[in-house]
């Protein structure tokens, strides 16, 4: 039982707390946090490495007037549970509970939705700028930002504004070395430099004209106190730059900073994970099929090379990292750049993977079209974590890439249904496909134990029927297909429908589905994507052109950002899961 | 006559001049390009600017063997001129000529196309990293940016890479201090004291890890040679600040930069520009429209702000910054900050007119839906130079926007038909609408003379019928409205058709389409962006939805990139011209 922090309720209470009561209540705050995630799962390394930081900001600065955004805000579960959300905290990333991230829906402390990294300086300079305007002079307007995250081209736009705008801006700089796996690039080394001193103190920051302190210790809470005291009295942008370790106060996460990023559940008291026990084999994830694939692969082609943005592990590339060091590159959160670096690549006849998660292709869409797909370069973009990812929610969805995707000319688009189908693409792309190609497949555990089958080579543009029916075409694209095969099996007129298995939502397969628009009268596609513009709009376009008068209905992912919660319940909410699908397929009318 | 010029057919013929015919080249080159483009027209400045750097990189590397990649690529005429084009240059930008831009299809000498800024760090160091992977260790890797293009987050992240990499690469600043506006931001400050020798010696770059040299004369030829030559064996990642003079050798381009950044036709000897007479009064391009009138609502409502990526003068926001320099704002090369900027304003109250070309919009696509769409923050989004944008070509067309935008939740999309319905979007948007709102218009000049008529409020989600018809229904988009109505104005039977401005592909007019869509056995929709995932598409979705059996007709753009031309023969190649338009209204069959 806390002594502290179940009399916390807002920032207010934090102000009237000594020094020794403070530094109880970090403790306090990491058990909670601790005991909490070990069961309900969640982000764990990150928060823990911020509860001096938190506990100093929401002491010294009047939140939520002064305003603070958590860059990516996989750290703010200290923040959440400060301002209000302890006692809701164990609802954390479940369907209809509070969200991982800040979120401005949330709460009034939340200033700026976050998710995706690097977004912080320039939202709080928006809002800094906005106080100016106004002829507000005394509130303060905080980014706190990583060092993995300071190095994406969003943050270094947002400072190079920041420091010719003369706004009251505090960054600061919560230097861990590591992001979700450890930071890389020139401006780590150069901090790692800083760090040790020797660097010379005329530094990056300042050249950018920010009043720079630290580097200072981010678990030293009274002089985090102390400095955030100073600063607040200095006026235009000023850059704290503050030492913590990921995963503080508990010794596994420190130890294994990666792993413990998301630890999934484990024994709160020892911090040893708790091994999940499955009574069967369970398939391997789509990624790990990803990352040991892409290895043998490049044993036997010397021209493929891996590029991840930051995500080696979530990736699975850190396999190929492994084998092939020179070969497989982590550029850290810088997407636009991956992109682009695949493409100089791919001129000069190496086979790029470039693994992007779907939502943060979002973040190099220019460089997908303008130096890739104009030059018509033949990169494999590998979209990993594509249509509903579960807890993460709307920030993380990879739901809209299809959409995007499909207006771009020269590019294939295919989603695998099952891991055999992503493994043969993978060797089927290295074969030379004279066009780019955007591989689409989600997150988490295929279906397949037996996924490790020869190299098949695929069609380019050939979809596949699954089932043979009478009426009805259910047409899928990727892994969903299953739900698809699911609801098929359960109804008590299968033969009315047939099931196809489209592929590639580019280029389409024209000859099938000539065939199939004139056998059957009603057209039902199925997608985890968006519903506008996606898998089934492009089946809407083929049939308008080609004039058939079928009935259609485009199932998908509906015109709203989807919030966090299983990912069974999402495709719920949707309509995708087996069981809506079976309830739409018994609904079906009889041709007239 | 040139007397080294005309010998000049690859650089090659280069390496056997000595230095008095180098000099006597480069007055050459110059006055061969300001000859052409004084009648032709261009983008003038910038390569004015590189003339001596131009030739000395040719002079002292292999190319195309060493690879040479110009960033953006305005200031690429020289290269191409010495690279084997000087007699077919003045089609520079033409319908079948060569592209403004540097494109590998036309020539190897270009390493890599270009066109957007800030891509040739990433690009040059993927070929050097290819280069290290086959054991070549002796291609040299040169990428040559200006400084307003390095200042883009992407550049960042290039030079963050590059600087771990120890791949062989050259980084060549070309500072001048603008881009087509000048230059702005805490960098571009921090290099204005390199160049005054304020600035300590261990700078930006060195802490990058680059070998940082410079800044040097990029007017004086032996110098650059020398420097370049010793560059040569300079291994690992390497930098060199060269200070250039835009519009270098024309007296009034240096005078006037901005101005003479693309002049339009001048006399080449005087260097003045030449008026276009018209006879008759010309419309306002959209630009002037726009600037002019978020200064007429900036007075009035003290919330509005503007933002604008670089484009200050392109987008005539800088009415609105000599206005109100205190509200509107030039970022720099940094659309992904402008539009997180603008989230940030919004949640303060404030009215962010976030003015960005479509196409450059491109690079902010993620922040658009994280976050703005996401928190429904009312951002105004102004899309300029939607649609084809002429002689800029592939890299430049703004054609994807309503397809890249269709998918996002939240957002409402318009274009206007017209100056007035612009003007009248842009004083309803600020009224308040709870959501973001893209409103996409073309480049250039309008349809209406009188466009400055008293402020109207525009009924969100309301199109409009033009023309009333008995069986075919044309449904437009914006601008391309005209076409239609040119080619219905033209043909035999015009009381087949109706026409209707839809005006918003978001939310659509549901109430209007059920109307069309029950009176009209045919309906065609006319856009000038991709039919993949567009405004078309859109429209296919809601019939489908609705079970209507019409027939339908989607023109706009194909599924190819668009290379450059004017916008009459690059609609005429879609099939969005009038006469195009007319020949396929012709062609509609009667119903049966």
């Amino acid at each position: 039982m806390s002594k502290i922090l179940q009399h916390i309720n807002s920032p207010n209470d934090l102000k009237t707390l000594n020094q020794e009561q403070l530094l109880l209540l970090a403790k306090e705050l990491r058990e909670f946090i601790i005991n909490i995630v070990a069961t309900k799962e969640g982000h764990l390394g990150a928060s823990l490495g911020v509860i001096e930081l938190t506990i100093a900001l929401h002491y010294v600065f009047n939140t939520p007037k002064d305003q603070l955004i958590w860059d990516v805000g996989h750290q703010a579960y200290g923040h959440k549970i400060l301002t209000g959300r302890r006692d809701i905290f164990e609802t954390n990333r479940q369907l209809n509970g509070i969200s991982g991230f800040p979120k401005r829906k949330e709460s009034e402390y939340d200033a700026f939705g976050v998710g995706h990294s690097s977004t912080s300086i320039s939202a709080a300079l928006g809002m800094a700028i906005a106080s100016r305007i106004k002829g507000d002079l005394n509130t303060q307007h905080i980014a706190v930002i990583g060092d993995a995250s300071i190095a994406s081209g969003m943050a270094f736009e947002g400072l190079n504004h920041a420091g010719v705008s003369k706004a009251n801006l505090l960054v600061i700089l919560n230097d861990n070395a590591i992001g979700i796996d450890p930071s890389v690039g020139a401006l780590k080394q150069y901090l790692t430099n800083v760090k040790k001193g020797t660097q010379k103190q005329d530094n990056i920051f300042e050249a950018l004209n920010f009043d720079y302190s630290g580097p200072i210790d981010g678990h030293d809470l009274p002089a985090l106190i102390n400095e955030l005291e100073r600063l607040k009295s200095v006026k235009g942008p000023k850059f704290l730059h503050v030492i913590t370790t990921k995963g503080k106060g508990l010794k596994q996460a420190e130890a294994d900073q990666v792993k413990y990023h998301a630890p999934g559940q484990f024994d709160a008291k020892s911090g040893e994970l708790i091994a999940k026990t499955e009574t069967k084999p369970q398939p391997l994830k789509y990624q790990d099929v990803f990352g040991h694939t892409i290895v043998e692969l490049a044993k036997t082609n010397p021209n493929i090379v891996g590029i991840t943005p930051a995500m080696p592990t979530g990736s699975s590339l850190k396999y190929m990292m492994e084998a092939f060091p020179d070969r497989a590159f982590d550029v850290g959160i810088a997407e636009q750049h991956a992109v682009t670096l695949a493409a100089g690549m791919a001129t000069q006849g190496l086979i790029p993977y470039c693994n992007i998660y779907s939502t943060f292709m979002q973040r190099a869409y220019d460089q997908v079209i303008h130096d890739v797909a104009t030059q018509n370069l033949p990169v494999i973009f590998c979209l990993d974590r594509a249509g509903l990812v579960g807890q993460d929610g709307a920030t993380h969805h990879g739901v809209f890439d299809l959409a995007y995707l499909r207006c771009i000319p020269n590019l294939i688009i295919y989603a695998p249904r099952n891991e055999v189908e992503l493994r043969n693409m993978l060797y089927t792309a290295q074969l030379g496909l004279n066009h780019p190609i955007a591989i689409r497949y989600p997150r988490g555990r295929g279906i397949t134990i037996d996924w490790k089958q020869p190299f098949s080579k695929i069609e380019i543009g050939k979809g596949e029927q699954l089932k043979e029916g009478k009426e009805v075409a259910v047409l899928s694209i990727g892994t969903i297909s299953k739900n698809v095969t699911e609801a098929l099996n359960s109804i008590e007129n299968p033969e009315t429908f047939s099931h196809y298995d489209m592929r590639f939502v580019k280029p389409l397969d024209a000859a099938l589905l000539h065939s199939i628009l004139k056998k059957h009268h009603t057209i039902i596609t199925v997608e985890d994507g968006t519903v506008s513009g996606g898998f089934g709009s492009a089946i809407l376009e083929f049939a308008a052109k080609y004039n058939y008068k079928s009935n259609f209905i485009t199932k998908g992912i509906k015109d709203e950002f989807i919030e966090h919660g299983t990912t069974e319940e999402l495709q719920k909410i949707n309509g995708i899961d087996s069981e809506s699908l079976k309830i739409l397929f018994k609904n079906i009318k009889k041709a007239d």
